[in-house]
């Protein structure tokens, strides 16, 4: 198998764009493809200093090599979950990395914020899925951080089976909301909340593993363990099974939707009201924001527990 | 397992209704939903001569037979394709239950129309899909005969699974179009055609099969040979593997867009301007329609053929 691009021996072949890649050629169709998204979305500029959320995972170490090795000054921003030997393998995988290139880093543990790790929380809170809850945690902690220390942009690595996974999630329930605004770059809605953008949204999972495999770039393999029943998986692989019968599927249905479907949603959308928090003044469409509510449940639910273990 | 409406002995459990129903209250459920199906969508009344699209599978042979029962005044018309022993098969059941219960049936030759089986077309016309030409062609003479003979309303047995199907592919595309017209019930957007509806869209196969099953309705198994690699196919097996994790997805995913997703790309859906066929003078976006089309194609192929043969 030649490379489509130089004619030299091909290491992979990618089907949706029809195109087999040498080494080279493939580290070049890849950081054209993140390249292309930062300008066409207007992302950011080298001139900013771009927060990059870092799991331990393989997209958003990826992310973070890429964009540090482009030139754009980084900083990562690590939320320690307190998932037993997977949360502790990811902060040294992120520890590590920064130390061995120089980057500056940051762990934010959630039970700093909280008082409890991410499965005592689960526990506490058995009706809130764990994705939803860690979701509404880790948005609410890495916001804060990012608006406290001036950073005015929030990058993640987030790509296109991530982003296609959840526009399907969208469409089969018809969340009207959700397709108005899903997008790779997120504009700032409140001076206290910084912009959001995925510049691997146009790149598939198997070609962010060929691209920490040929930089060597260290990554978490494992999945969370509490996302075992994340219905995003359920997505991502009838997604995959149509891929395979049709390669471009994935491609054809977020671009699609970001070209042609989500203005008709877009159109209509009028953006929730936001105010500041009555507790943290952080922003909120409510009186109390959903951080600020978790707290509160998790208090409630230490005072009920006691209770129940006096009654016992 | 206990009927959830009565309390006898169930013999289906539909999930998607977390309900379990014995025989009697199956079939009256099945039949509630026929029923608001048909008066939600205004589809027909018991005045109106209702021609059915019957093809002899199982859900056309279902709606033939449930609206005969419940008293609406029906003429099925089926489409001999010439495909073989399906063909064969399909027409000898049509034929047969229409004869047992004193049915009104006409039987339209497609070889009388185009000059051809379906199978020698789909020969003829390799760069077309064997599902897209036929359902070209069906559509022409069906309409065409519904109208010569006075009908207004034309019904087909379509079941939730095949508009779920067609509707994952017009997102996957973003068909904005057919987004803005895929419907149970379509308005006749021209003297020359006639409206259509699909009494069966809010019941599953799965449902059908138990109705036809109940009630001992003829009907042939085998899917249509042709069709083997429809797309539509690998739409169903996804959303049924989606299904099988969370029971009710496609009834969500179909009533959701018509109840909320469909309107936000019907408001600014003009419908194409249709005039009459230079040749046939039936309704058409074009100068010429797709059928006069097709059938000038076949024309051409037979010189290009013949040119061939001369030659060789």
């Amino acid at each position: 198998m030649k490379c489509s691009r130089c004619g030299k021996e091909a290491f992979t072949k990618l089907k949706r764009h029809n195109a087999a890649f040498c080494k080279d050629c493939f580290e070049l169709f890849f950081e054209r493809q993140v390249e292309g998204a930062i300008r066409r979305k207007q992302m950011f500029t080298k001139n900013e200093h771009v927060l990059i959320g870092v799991s331990g995972g393989k997209d958003s170490m990826a992310l973070w090599y890429y964009l540090h090795k482009a030139g754009y000054k980084t900083t990562g921003v690590h939320v320690f979950l307190g998932i037993g030997r997977y949360s502790e393998e990811s902060r040294k995988i992120v520890e590590s990395f920064a130390l061995s290139h120089g980057l500056s880093l940051k762990i934010l543990n959630v039970a700093d914020f909280i008082g409890h790790s991410l499965p005592e929380a689960t526990k506490k809170l058995k009706e809130r899925a764990p994705c939803s809850l860690c979701g509404s945690i880790k948005r609410y902690i890495l916001n804060k951080f990012a608006v406290e220390q001036g950073f005015t942009v929030y990058a993640t690595g987030h790509n296109l089976d991530d982003e296609a996974a959840t526009l399907l999630g969208n469409v089969l329930h018809w969340h009207i909301d959700y397709l108005a605004h899903q997008d790779p770059h997120l504009p700032s809605p409140h001076p206290k909340m910084t912009r959001k953008v995925k510049p691997f949204y146009t790149l598939t999972e198997e070609e962010i593993i060929h691209y920490v495999t040929l930089h060597n770039i260290p990554f978490i393999p494992e999945r969370c363990p509490l996302s075992i029943k994340a219905k995003s998986l359920d997505y991502k692989e009838v997604l995959n099974s149509l891929e395979e019968k049709s390669p471009g599927t994935k491609h054809m249905f977020l671009l699609g939707f970001l070209e042609k479907g989500k203005q008709y949603f877009a159109r209509e959308y009028t953006p929730p009201l936001l105010r500041e928090c009555e507790r943290c003044g952080m922003p909120t469409t409510r009186d109390i924001c959903a951080f600020c509510r978790i707290l509160e449940k998790l208090r409630n639910q230490g005072v009920k527990n006691s209770a129940h273990s006096r009654s016992e």
